[in-house]
């Protein structure tokens, strides 16, 4: 594929999403609720924020994608996901899983793992010590290496995108997103996104909206992070810091256009 | 009514809710917490939130209005919503109801038709299509009927308020808020307004500060409504996207002035 | 110590934080998750939520300052904040206690007491009212009376300091922070600052991530109200009102120099 190529398939997936405004259906941690809902409004998805048992699976029924985020647990929402996750494998609805903090403790390591093998999402969204740290529980050794570098990150990803059949999508400076078979590397974004809390839970939220509309998981996560980096380089140009910034960001979501991609877009298929 | 009495009108109600800085108790969903909250200070209320049952009847016996918000639910929060509800009829506190995703899950039309009735509220307040699926749930029908037009949740509007006896606040391109006698339109706003999370539940919350200054829940939720759409007006002519939109938005409810609403209010009543 | 001495420390402490990025473990309320975990980041620290009673202990047993705020209360919460307290205590972590809203309600004043007692903090942060109530339920009296004066929310403050061992740090136009010994006034800050909803949660957390690089409590809580102060006057020179406020805040947070500070800061020791 040429770069002109990448850049109109990303095009592409924004345009069907601005069109079909697809529900996504979010059972998330409360310190992204508002920003990761207007993140997908910006866009141009319809957020649903819901984590009752009494409601989660016919919530699930209706969206086009199901987006489970483990940053603030509780036992209650852990039921709430494993049901809301059960109805859209049913339905063959795109699961999108964050394993916030995994590895972090061994209840979000276990909780991940058990929401892995429960409902297999289309695409595993997290940082590079989160994705080792599900690959180290999945070998039955403990705890994250944190010395192991990028590299290790990518057999990581590779090996849970074997085993469970998905793609799996490490944000870093350069981010990873891999299948079985294939790593597209994009290296879009800005130093200033890290100091801006939930903007990875704001990746996985947009993932969501693009598994709802394109039925390539690894394709789906890629122009989401091309998309998250892009938005994120138009909001620096504005931003003084992490404040403007996320204001910014909104904005660039927002404002996107096919030229913004084709002129920053750093992807590639290695 | 000339349309300069009218704005008199308005601001007389912001210049009250300024001097006194009524206590609005808000049970209402995580979304939006943080942005109703600050669009009360904003305003100049004082917003409080409070959920727990051991704490929220005391909470509300010291508040000026209550709003209930059902955006995202739990058991546990429904009975807190009744027993500060409880509390507020017997003290004649003003109470705002939002059904959110009334029609979208039973649950939540449950949930919405059990506090209706269990204390009823001055004013409920929500989009055309939770007000139908309100208005339908009354009359055993089930699900909402996206074919169905505005003036169809304008019959269901009305309906609600004769059966309740309440105002019905509905909001839209024209907002519509009637009572079982009078209809009131107000075409104030912007385009942007829904591309950002919440704003209609910060409308709800709005209308518990107006609801705590204004005897009359006809007037209280349509003076509401008129600031909100104003404020969004004068939050656009500053805004490039919905990111710097939020942030203009609460600083026009903050800055905004008698001649702000002199010169913009577009309300009729019909 | 000298005006310059003083600058000096508080700008020790900042880089401290930028140069260490200490884990900051919050069990704070709803309303403020995200603003307290953005300036946190902004600040230069690393914030984690987490409230789950299966892993708070694990959580507060690899970070370096604990925050707990009861803002939005429930059973389960104040278990969680219970055992972290304890891990945090045997630990010899530094815990900050903000008592939202006592004397508001029983249910929070006998909170606050219950975590002041079960995991004594290295500083209780709240405003005047707060503070007060706290004393008043130590005396066995009970409610707030708000005809007294600042000079007793002064010695409230110095009673709970000598009875808890802890400093006390009091937010109001001119912030007091005392130990069993010593008063420090600080008058830096500005009015809109109270406008935006969690400014008060914010130095809470802030309180958190000085404690996390200084040994001594009672400067901990004097350098982050002179950080909020100081950052709020330099977000108001570029604020029209409480939106565009808290954007530049988190900006001033992150633009951070030691210039600012000499040039700004009002602080004395009485």
């Amino acid at each position: 594929m040429t770069s002109n190529d990448r850049a109109a398939a990303v095009w592409s997936d924004v345009q069907a999403i601005r069109a079909q405004a697809p529900l996504v259906h979010n059972i998330t941690n409360y310190v992204v609720m508002n920003t990761t809902a207007n993140a997908l409004l910006a866009l141009g998805a319809s957020p649903v924020m819901a984590h009752a048992e009494e409601e989660v699976e016919e919530m699930a029924g209706i969206a086009r994608a199901l987006v489970l985020n483990i940053g603030t647990l509780s036992a209650a929402w852990i039921e709430a996901m494993v049901k809301a996750g059960r109805v859209a494998s049913r339905n063959g609805i795109p699961i999108v899983l964050d394993p916030v903090g995994a590895g972090a403790t061994r209840f979000r390591t276990v909780t991940a793992q058990r929401l892995l093998r429960d409902a297999p999402p289309a695409v595993i969204r997290g940082n590079a010590s989160e994705i080792r740290a599900l690959y180290n529980a999945e070998q039955e050794t403990k705890g994250v290496d944190s010395t192991r570098g990028s590299e290790e990150a990518l057999e990581a990803a590779q090996a849970l995108a074997r085993h469970y059949d998905c793609a799996v999508s490490v944000s870093g400076a350069t981010d990873l997103i891999v299948s079985a078979t294939a790593v597209i590397r994009i290296s879009n974004g800005h130093p200033l996104m890290p100091r801006v809390t939930g903007l990875g839970c704001t990746a996985t939220a947009l993932t969501g909206a693009f598994a709802a509309v394109n039925s390539s998981p690894l394709l789906a996560a890629a122009h989401a992070m091309a998309v998250m980096g892009i938005a994120g380089e138009m909001a620096a140009t504005r931003a003084a810091g992490p404040g403007t910034f996320q204001v910014h960001f909104l904005d660039a979501l927002y404002l996107l256009q096919e030229s913004d991609i084709r002129e920053r877009l750093k992807m590639e298929d290695a």
